[in-house]
């Protein structure tokens, strides 16, 4: 929600960052259960009270609340943002994530990484992402000549997989890789990561 | 799309259903491979040309080129109508769809079902589906008061699965089965089955 926040302009006064300590148990608390009663983050509450959860209807919500500027002006720009969005949603992210739990989230939890599994999750994105590349080699973002949600929401995942033995898999497709580092040099990406957090 | 298309009010001059056949192969096959990329059902042909495929966004795009009426007013309508279709996305579909797999289309392939892998994602469900009871016992629909795409999006699944061994965990919640009641007697669900297929 922070790329999508500084995207539509917002500046440090119309936001703020609340940590949620999960090594602490923090997010199984009475606090933020009341705003995720999965227990999961990230969750939003707006300034009157509105909680939201759920990453991706947050970042449609903050979007639609604070400029839009992410939604293509055009029907058909939106439908190819909503196709994109639906693959990353279903399609993409499990086994990107999969390769994340691997690769970054087992160190917390004090884990060696499982490079076989990593491996495979590689392996079962390889259709995807050619499906992807042949998309971008026709389009410089996602939902077309329009910067959309769609590239947001693959964003996070992009950047840690790039740091990892798999990042083969962007770095071997032209136009895959090409879209990441548009996306990566974008400002607002830019400073989201300079709060330490996406 | 055919529920999101009737709710919308579209008649049969409206829209041709044309059937792909799984079981000659005809998604591997180039005229829907043009369409669909991945080989999946289904995918949609606009009386101009335009394709789109993933079932979410093109109930979308049914949607909003044909009415709109599926789109809260509200924008805390939206925010709760994008929320739930998050959850039905990533945490509704892949055990409702688990199901189904062991229940439904296991029998297609002359297969028999793994009764302990239907129970495996049925009691993987219940935390979501706990966390929908107390959503729906103060609200009609899972958007608030306005019936929309989230409740559509999750009919094909209940559909099947109040059919199966595994209805218990629909039936035993209340405020899931009234939803599900409402949602099943609406005119264009109705019509909808009448097609054959949904």
């Amino acid at each position: 929600m922070l790329f999508t926040l500084l995207e539509n302009g917002a500046t440090d006064a119309d936001f703020e960052i609340a940590f949620v300590d999960v090594m602490k148990g923090e997010h199984k608390q009475a606090t933020h259960l009341k705003r995720q009663p999965f227990g999961l983050i990230p969750a939003l509450e707006d300034s009157d009270g509105f909680t939201l959860y759920e990453s991706r209807a947050i970042a449609r919500y903050v979007n639609e609340t604070r400029g839009g500027k992410l939604t293509p002006k055009t029907i058909r720009g939106r439908a190819l943002m909503e196709q994109w969005l639906s693959l990353e949603a279903t399609t993409l992210s499990p086994d990107l994530g999969g390769i994340l739990v691997q690769r970054v989230f087992a160190a917390f939890k004090g884990l060696q990484p499982d490079a076989a599994k990593a491996s495979e999750h590689a392996a079962k994105l390889a259709p995807s992402l050619d499906v992807m590349e042949a998309h971008l080699a026709k389009n410089t973002w996602l939902a077309g000549e329009e910067f959309s949600l769609a590239d947001v929401d693959l964003a996070p995942y992009f950047a840690h997989v790039v740091k990892t033995p798999e990042a083969d898999i962007i770095t071997s497709r032209p136009h895959v890789a090409g879209w990441w580092k548009r996306v990566s040099e974008r400002p607002a990406w830019i400073k989201a990561l300079s709060y330490g957090k996406f």
